[in-house]
């Protein structure tokens, strides 16, 4: 047996613009032992989300904000190896907010450790990609806030993301007209042809703006934002009465240039609302927390069904984190992007 | 008896900017006769509302566009002169978008006409100035929208104009704390030393975010927004968790430059409603006018218990209407911004 490494990816600076390796410090230690009602995890899947680069700014998101020199935060999945805490006993699978790391420690509570069921047919990686905090965002954002109704038009940015993609899915299952909007032909396709989105536009090669004209006839009635920027200026243009505009990210305001928190400059049309008596709200799937079996039931019971599908990006190796991150910026991304950590 | 002259204001042209005296033309003809279900009005106060702006507008508000060529619309309180309409009989006290002129023909459906109550104890400029469609904008922008709870904090932009002085009366009822911004050192005194607000912020002489800061030291739970722009932005960064933007109005946008629509750049910091999963709403108090009298009970009641107070800012004559108009963007106005038209 070799010595037992916990190996890390700690905050080395506040980046300028996207996350770079040079803004993580790799760290090596030994594994901690678990004290009193703790238990020692091992990861065996990092999440990486675009909120994580959030996460590294100097203020606190609905998070608080991370000190340099912590470990990353990330969510993961794993297995409790040791356990002094009856809840989780040893070999039971958990995810939590257990950071860039192969073992963390932890009283279950501040990490937001959940236990998973035991159940053969999920794997691991479906915790990450279609569950868990994807499928708690998608589903409460959509449903509870979104609030769309059949024959309505939905629109979902970051379409072929892992959120953006379960959002159009589950628009579909309940009667929507659904039109994504993604950064390639590839992804474009993807939506349509085996998701069933009624239509997809790609922002890097046609006019936002035109596009939804044209494939929203009738106009938006809501839109899941995960990005913010021109493309919510675009859709608000093509709001309907009473629509619904879901905040559940903005990837274009994530990339703080200069540590300073300047951000671009927002839409110049949010008076839309008034003209179309719409609201716009934003919300986080921790607070749907002691709700989240609702989401992961209707969910699991869908792909069982083959109503639902979803898909994985994963990236082998913890010491390929930091590089992968950048994926969910730069539109190389489709699906879910996981870390394998061993 | 002289001849009947019906003396009109019509759009000669788009504004650029702030409207002026030259976009308009002035207009004499003959007062027209009624037909089958229609009545005569003769307007005797004109309302002048920061909206009107955006009236002139060559795209639609959340009303029609109006065409160059067309009197100015305007809200108006008259009296019934002559009547083919049952509905409406002679004599009677009428509120409706009669528009910038002495007489109006009307059916009574396509201008809101609405028949005022015959109480001798309201004067015909209270309808302007505190019932009406400021009563209902208020009333059920803050009440229905914004949802305050007593002990939560309300802030109000233009809160010395009509709506914002009755939005943050109400608020006090409602056991707010509450604070407004308004541009003058007098008018911020009135605020406060007559209606009861907490604390006023002078945006002209000082920091809004520091003043937010100072005055909302548990946050801000409402805002009633009538200006959009620069002070959304800084409120928006003093937003509490669950905290909702009522959508009302914004003036730093109906002065479209160039008549093209161009307006100025929106918040940087939108990602707040997420991350403080706060909401952004707008309303039309057109869509409470069947609730209307709900409003103006209320409004009615709280006035005769020297609860809710209001002033009137009355300028003579229907000629001076286009330069009248400038003062609801200038500063120069507070309270209730309305022309006698005789």
């Amino acid at each position: 047996m070799t010595a037992q490494i916990n190996r890390q990816w700690r905050i080395a600076r506040r980046p300028v613009g996207l996350a770079k390796e040079s803004d993580f410090e790799w760290h090596e230690e030994a594994v901690p032992a678990p004290g009193p009602g703790q238990v020692l995890v091992r990861n065996q899947y990092l999440s990486l989300d675009p909120i994580n680069r959030a996460w590294m700014w100097h203020e606190d998101t609905y998070l608080p904000a991370q000190r340099l020199g912590a470990v990353m935060r990330g969510v993961t999945v794993g297995i409790v190896e040791q356990s002094s805490n009856a809840a989780f006993p040893e070999g039971t699978a958990v995810t939590g907010a257990l950071g860039w790391q192969d073992y963390a420690v932890t009283d279950g509570v501040s990490d937001f450790l959940t236990q998973l069921p035991a159940n053969p047919d999920i794997p691991l990686t479906m915790h990450l990609g279609l569950l868990g905090h994807v499928g708690t965002t998608a589903y409460f954002g959509l449903l509870d806030i979104g609030k769309p109704r059949g024959g309505e038009t939905l629109v979902v940015s970051s379409a072929a993301g892992a959120v953006g993609s379960l959002v159009g899915q589950i628009g579909k299952l309940y009667g929507c007209r659904v039109v994504g909007i993604s950064g390639s032909n590839e992804k474009c396709g993807w939506l349509v042809d085996e998701l069933g989105f009624d239509a997809a536009i790609n922002y890097k090669s046609e006019s936002v703006f035109k596009s939804l004209r044209k494939h929203c006839p009738h106009g938006i009635d809501v839109y899941f934002d995960n990005v913010g920027g021109a493309i919510l200026e675009d859709v608000l243009h093509v709001l309907n009465p009473r629509a619904r505009v879901v905040v559940c990210g903005m990837v274009s305001v994530y990339n703080d240039v200069g540590g300073a928190l300047t951000f671009p400059a927002g839409p110049n049309n949010l008076f839309n609302l008034m003209l179309k008596r719409a609201r716009m709200e934003g919300f986080a799937c921790l607070d749907y927390r002691d709700r989240a079996a609702e989401a992961i039931d209707a969910i699991l019971a869908w792909h069982k069904a083959g109503r639902i599908r979803y898909r994985l990006n994963v990236v082998e190796g913890l010491r390929n984190a930091p590089r992968a991150m950048s994926k969910v910026f730069d539109g190389s991304n489709s699906g879910k992007l996981v870390v394998k950590m061993s």
